[in-house]
């Protein structure tokens, strides 16, 4: 029998399609190995080539070059010149489109994945990652910012070279406000973070487990939306993700880099996606938001029950899921 | 400079990025033109097959043989037999997983597209979602059902034929809770339906019309979440699909087609999807709902700033697309 499981945070009901369901190994399909090479002449994001990015606004220098580049998107989403304006009438509301888009590209080194790359040059980019959040929100236009990354051509990317990004908004998602609305609610129902709830009770039944450390613990949701989506949580409360200290930023190296590996060698390195989802370094007091890191491979698609419902089919047992990757090797 | 605008149904802001834009005519991809055949031995929707299909709930008969088909789904979602439980603590919600998942194949002819159908076969087409879609409702187990296509790889299916789904729920999904929420505030603060106000403000301005009949209108979205994103709006309120009569019917299937064959030539057949949104038929006189079709083309990609924020970016200007697929051919 299939279930239905309500994911606390979305409030986004998920069919655990059992009669559909695959094995985990079922996911790793046949991806024809490409030999990407270590540079290439004519990515923009190859040292030599920095002339061809847009202004850069920050640079982690090496001793021969750089390590780490922030530079402006090309075809940037939202104006970073320009004043916020907002009309409204009873049938449109409109905001002019200024705000922050920025790429981050992670290392010089063209086919170097987060999987791959040494644990010191992650931490270096969860720092990178920090300074641009909190640089993006001193800009008193931004009311929401977001740090993510594309994967791979089926995760939303066309450029090989790896790189996040940071795409600052004029105005609150209602996605975000959602959530802040169910996590409120709960807190006023039990006096408890809702996330530090879930993680208490997530270690508790350790089923869904798979890296649990000092600082964060790796799991895939009750009801996860996909095979393999994962969430890092911190252990400690905050609502922003700038609020991290050095050893926070070390720990979640640790586990991003590791959960990407097993993802790499396990499901034989499908494109995904992750995203920081953080309150403002304004609101990190917040008693009831909980900043964390989501990682979605993509290993299914998504078609029109998705986008008629809102609702999710996974079509593997979050269980099952957390084993596979638990064991999977990931170095 | 880009533009925010909100759409008033989803109350999700989407960027409609200017700079990025692209013409309408710059999504009509070259696809590779493959000759699909009328008739494929292996498929299971095809006539001399269908002992390859689960159990027939509803069969349209021809002169010979059959027009249209709906069947079991043959790895269902969601699972027909078994009783309806809840169970529920503070971290877990849980419904056991019954519900509908039919397949309805709209065609014996394994190449025919709604676009290239005759307008007397769509009819019976819609006929058969309206009966489906009140045949799923009047068991009460079922909270909420949906009826939507995938055409197409990227619409995420892997079946040729040409074919629709029913999927209904037990529980109501919080995507249509939300906009049900939406239109409630509308309500109150202006006494008139949202959906009925946002048709004939659009009929005024008329800038993003593509079709306007005696009983339908066809248009994009002031907010479209992507290229030619389109809604097909019945004039009449009624919150229900299932409450439409004879002379509707008509002329929704002459939208439908119509819209579809624009799509079709205008960019060159690519993916798509389509959604019917409606309350149940026990709802269909309220007040504030007003059902309507979604159609969404797949000419881009979801990425992780989608998935982080529930904002979609849009490359093209609603205005233009509407005025292309106005332009477009038909037949």
């Amino acid at each position: 029998m299939p279930e239905l499981r309500l994911n606390l945070v979305t409030r986004e009901w998920v069919i655990i399609a059992t009669e559909r369901a695959k094995r985990p190994i079922d996911f790793k399909e046949y991806r024809e190995t490409r030999t990407i090479p270590s540079f290439l002449n004519t990515c923009p994001f190859c040292p030599g080539n920095e002339y061809k990015t847009p202004q850069e606004h920050f640079r982690l220098s090496a001793e021969e070059g750089w390590k780490i580049r922030v530079v402006s998107n090309k075809y940037p989403a939202l104006n970073p010149q320009g004043e916020k304006h907002r009309s409204s009438d009873v049938f449109k509301r409109f905001v002019t489109g200024v705000g922050i888009h920025e790429v981050i590209v992670e290392t010089p080194v063209h086919n170097l994945s987060i999987a791959q790359m040494d644990l010191r040059d992650v931490q270096d980019l969860i720092r990178v990652y920090q300074s641009r959040f909190i640089n993006a929100h001193n800009d008193p236009r931004i009311e929401h910012a977001i740090i993510f990354k594309n994967s791979g051509e089926g995760a939303g990317t066309s450029l090989e070279h790896p790189h996040s990004q940071l795409i600052a908004t004029p105005v609150v998602p209602i996605q975000f406000r959602d959530r802040v609305q169910a996590a409120m609610h709960f807190f006023d129902d039990t006096g408890e973070c809702m996330f530090c709830s879930i993680l208490r009770k997530e270690r508790e039944e350790g089923t869904r487990i798979i890296i649990d450390t000092d600082n964060f613990v790796t799991f895939i949701p009750y009801a996860a939306l996909s095979p393999f989506h994962t969430w890092i949580f911190p252990k400690r409360h905050s609502a922003s993700f700038t609020s991290i200290g050095e050893d926070e930023i070390k720990d979640l190296s640790f586990h991003l880099k590791t959960l990407l590996s097993k993802v790499y060698y396990g499901l034989d390195n499908p494109d995904y996606n992750f995203v920081v989802r953080s309150s403002r370094p304004q609101d990190s007091a917040n008693l009831y938001c909980h900043w964390y890191l989501s990682i979605v491979p993509r290993v299914t698609r998504t078609a029109g029950f998705e986008l008629g419902s809102g609702m999710f089919i996974n079509t593997s047992l979050p269980e099952k899921s957390a084993e596979f990757l638990r064991a999977a090797r990931s170095d």
